[in-house]
């Protein structure tokens, strides 16, 4: 079994990743959420993995690294998808709706509550300004979606409020704190299999969309599909866009 | 000057507070809010506030104590005031938009975001366990004048999605992250006067609501200001309740 260019691991992979740094992120990601990140030391995410810590930062430089490239992986999926969409011809809506879904879908179901992160105090600092930037990066395209998708429900003769267009980014990353309750015990497991498309229908609604959304969640579904499948060229971002 | 029953403190009053108590929660609200709570001593929270350690310990039994009576104060003015809706006589929607901008306003209101603490995965232990079902006793709040306005929007006719009476509450936390953004710096501060009414419009549109929400906005206005004057005698929560 090789463990890539560190030194031999000490036991058999303790840990799901296809190599070293993704069973070192895996064991951070359970720490980090379940101990806290001040709380966890690089000997703890090394001792989860079974390598020694020297092997742990041929990797990553240190703790800090570690979280940039989980945070990393919280925004940057969905921020893909975003721009995926912007070339895609369909009502804003329906790209909204769309990007909500996968969003969501994304936060919720990765191995750890990665989301639940953001608030750590230690994001303030200059390291993790580029995380703070592309998360805001994401926000960017939710709003520009939302400012297109208010014109489509309104028809444009609605002054737009402010802070109005900023609540489909915020009720997504609600998934985050409804996640932490569930794992805490706190509220139970929702029994919407769909809980995803749930809250990307409340991103239409606070918007003003009144009709049923059906539609709407029909053609999202189909979106997504396609793009999940590789598919048209002219769904393909440039790659310089990723 | 008096600081209550602890030693006499070491230099004149650093911190707002009526009694030294407070002083200790609002330095220990600043440091786990920018520091960490992991990362925070008692040492440092007596230091900010200018007592001994000692003295400080005189008041709290711990730092879980600090962090268990800043969280209530986030929670139990929203819990009254639910309580207290609970005897008036208005339209569900209109309860459930005071609610919304009463909680929201606390929120944002208080010196540090305290809410932002409601991650932590300290919070998962034992000791945390009655302010973990203070939370969710305002969610079951938030959930019956959901359930109750979903039944005055629809007539009745429509089945109750699982999740979507949850909504609300969550519409509202996501004020605790808006307000994290804008003290990073990472969102502007927001040009609206008035996000808690706007959040509070998005828990009623979440739900279906599909005509302007003026009406009710200025009710649940009329509401909260009766509320704050104390003043009617049936506005008043049977003591036992509070």
């Amino acid at each position: 079994m090789t463990t890539g260019p560190g030194r031999p691991r000490l036991t058999s992979q303790r840990r799901p990743g296809r190599t070293t740094p993704e069973e070192i992120l895996d064991a951070a990601g359970e720490l980090f959420t379940t101990k806290g990140f001040a709380a966890t030391s690089t000997r703890e995410i090394a001792d989860m993995v079974g390598i020694r810590q020297a092997s742990l930062y041929h990797h990553f430089a240190n703790k800090e690294e570690i979280l940039v490239a989980l945070l990393e992986e919280t925004v940057s999926p969905a921020l893909a998808t975003a721009r995926l969409l912007a070339t895609v011809d369909a009502p804003a809506v329906v790209r909204l709706h769309a990007l909500a879904t996968y969003d969501v879908t994304q936060l919720t179901g990765t191995r750890w509550n990665l989301g639940a992160l953001y608030l750590l105090p230690e994001l303030r600092t200059e390291r993790f300004a580029p995380f703070r930037a592309q998360r805001m990066r994401l926000r960017s395209h939710y709003q520009h979606y939302a400012e297109q998708a208010l014109i489509e429900i309104t028809g444009g003769d609605t002054e737009v409020v402010p802070g109005l267009t900023d609540l489909p980014f915020r009720i997504v990353e609600s998934a985050i704190a409804t996640r932490a309750d569930v794992e805490s015990g706190a509220v139970p497991v929702p029994e919407s299999a769909d809980a995803a498309a749930l809250l990307a229908d409340a991103c239409l609604r606070a918007l003003g969309w009144a009709t049923p959304l059906d539609g709407i969640r029909a053609r999202s579904r189909v979106l997504l599909a396609e793009m999940a499948g590789g598919t048209p060229r002219d769904l393909r971002p440039p790659r310089s866009d990723l």
